[in-house]
């Protein structure tokens, strides 16, 4: 094992993090429901989205700009959208809250979309989209968070890093789903590689002068870029209007205005869309030609699926467990 | 004028579509609605989707492949669900036969989906993304093609270029919308430059044996690549998902499988998302913070919005019509 890592059991992840937040402030549900989420970016390998964002959730708890004590609230605010107030918590109660309801929905309607808003949103995308995508649903899902990245052509951060989830359901196994920031690099492995003193690969961003760079503190100070030039800029502006305006809820640079810095996230809305394709098909399907992309995927050499690697690591993790760095477990467990 | 191109008014591009269709064995109602769609492309300065695509549209026509007589009929497959049977016609008719009835459904659920199915698609989809947004909906329109894109990791092609269109309701003035292909360039502009024996910019493709080429009749015979490496793959394949498997219609490499090769499209699916922000964002909004995002671009000197060039080739082409090759004006006036 590297110098100064330790290895945990991965049931320790939800037991330490359930802890930490209890003692921060939260209630049982509101506790469960957030060390859920960081067990499955952990369970996943997802260090980014892990135990290292626990300091981040206490520390908003402890300002009070987070509500420990959520109760999310639903409402039915057309036929086919479900609005859900937060009440000021962390995202995960609020998401957990509506599953069950925004999956029947889903299933009547054909397509719906939850609107969640009045959180706080800390963490990955992939556990909503692919919990919709084990119910037989296909799902979207998107957020945005504080000015990362600029618009195209610009210099000056405007959007947030803006992840972009979708799954896909699977007759037999696990779904397919991939969540991905419109940054070339998602924030968290920025904040990761400036912990670690690590440089980032070209690309990745820009200094405050508008300089490109490969020091993650610069980047930090600067901006981010998004991937794939003006056509992620583009993805990256749709999220914008999609988590924030459509559904009533605040830019990344409101967010940012509004924000207290206390080491946690700003306020801001999840966009999710979720669709039967039993119903946008007209006829009951199985899996039926998507697989047959799966399995042309699967025939090429050196071609993979999306979220692939997400999946072999879940499996080695839950043979091996987690490691994480001492001085986290340190932090936590005081 | 540069040699070997001719000027007409934008008005004469109509004229000659129609009568160029017409003749290949349209009635009236199909020609009129194609006819109103390379309009669009041209009065766009959008050349690649212009009066350049009337030979194949003429060639699917007279091969007998694309029903010329089509008549789109609707279902509601779910509350929320516009299922559109094309009737084995182009993409046109089907998309203005449907949009009253699905900005109608719009308005009233809050969120539908329009399944296009069993129609040939041979145009831009920022006409009906446009249309929906001129209606105060915020839309997404994406289709599929022949295979031309390789999956993440790999080097046969598998996806179409699958393009993703967007718009967002602006309370004055045009809607925001961009219309945007997965592939790093869209084929109808590897077609022009092949045609025009131009070479491509790097990154744009790769030889059949794998290896990145500028040579356009390379990539014509190899694979386009994404934008933005694997995450440019990954929009790819959600499209080539929600606009086949999702609304039961072909893949790519069906599409490819059952296609004869005329010139004209593969027969394919579209799949079309509309959301009443009214409805989503639970109070009534005119704008509200999304002008504040659009005023922002547009206060930083070089960022600019999203379809900001097309905007301003319409107000110019308005003014000074369209330039054509006199060749391909010859091959539709035959």
């Amino acid at each position: 094992m590297p110098d100064g890592m330790v290895q945990l059991e991965l049931s320790a992840v939800k037991t330490l993090a359930h802890a930490a937040l209890l003692k921060a402030g939260c209630n049982d549900t509101n506790a469960k429901a957030i060390a859920d989420t960081v067990w499955q970016a952990e369970r996943d390998g997802c260090a980014s989205h892990g135990l290292f964002r626990i300091p981040g959730y206490v520390g908003s708890l402890k300002s009070g700009k987070v509500n420990g004590h959520a109760l999310p609230k639903l409402q039915r605010t057309a036929p086919s959208v479900l609005w859900v107030d937060g009440d000021g918590g962390y995202t995960p109660l609020a998401l957990s809250t509506m599953l069950d309801d925004f999956t029947a929905l889903t299933k009547s309607q054909g397509v719906a979309v939850a609107a969640i808003t009045n959180t706080f949103h800390f963490a990955a995308l992939w556990p909503e989209v692919e919990a919709l995508a084990k119910k037989g649903l296909c799902a979207i899902a998107c957020t945005s968070y504080k000015p990362c990245l600029p618009p195209a052509g610009g210099k000056k951060p405007l959007y947030g890093t803006n992840p972009l989830a979708f799954a896909w359901p699977r007759p037999n196994g696990e779904p397919l789903a991939f969540d991905q920031a419109s940054a070339f690099m998602a924030r968290g492995d920025v904040m990761i590689h400036a912990r670690d003193g690590k440089q980032l690969p070209d690309g990745a961003g820009i200094d405050k002068d508008g300089n490109p760079t490969n020091d993650p503190n610069e980047v930090l100070e600067g901006a981010q870029l998004p991937f794939g030039g003006y056509k992620g800029a583009s993805i990256a502006m749709m999220i914008e209007l999609m988590a924030g305006p459509l559904i009533g809820e605040q830019l990344s640079l409101e967010a940012a205005e509004s924000d207290d810095e206390d080491g946690g996230p700003a306020r801001g809305g999840e966009f999710i869309l979720a669709m039967d394709p039993r119903k946008t098909a007209q006829r009951p399907i199985s899996g039926g030609n998507a697989e047959r992309l799966f399995q042309a995927i699967a025939e090429e050499e050196g071609a993979r699926l999306p979220g692939e690697g997400r999946l072999q690591r879940r499996a080695k993790i839950a043979k091996e467990g987690v490691r994480i760095p001492r001085e986290l477990l340190e932090r936590i467990e005081v």
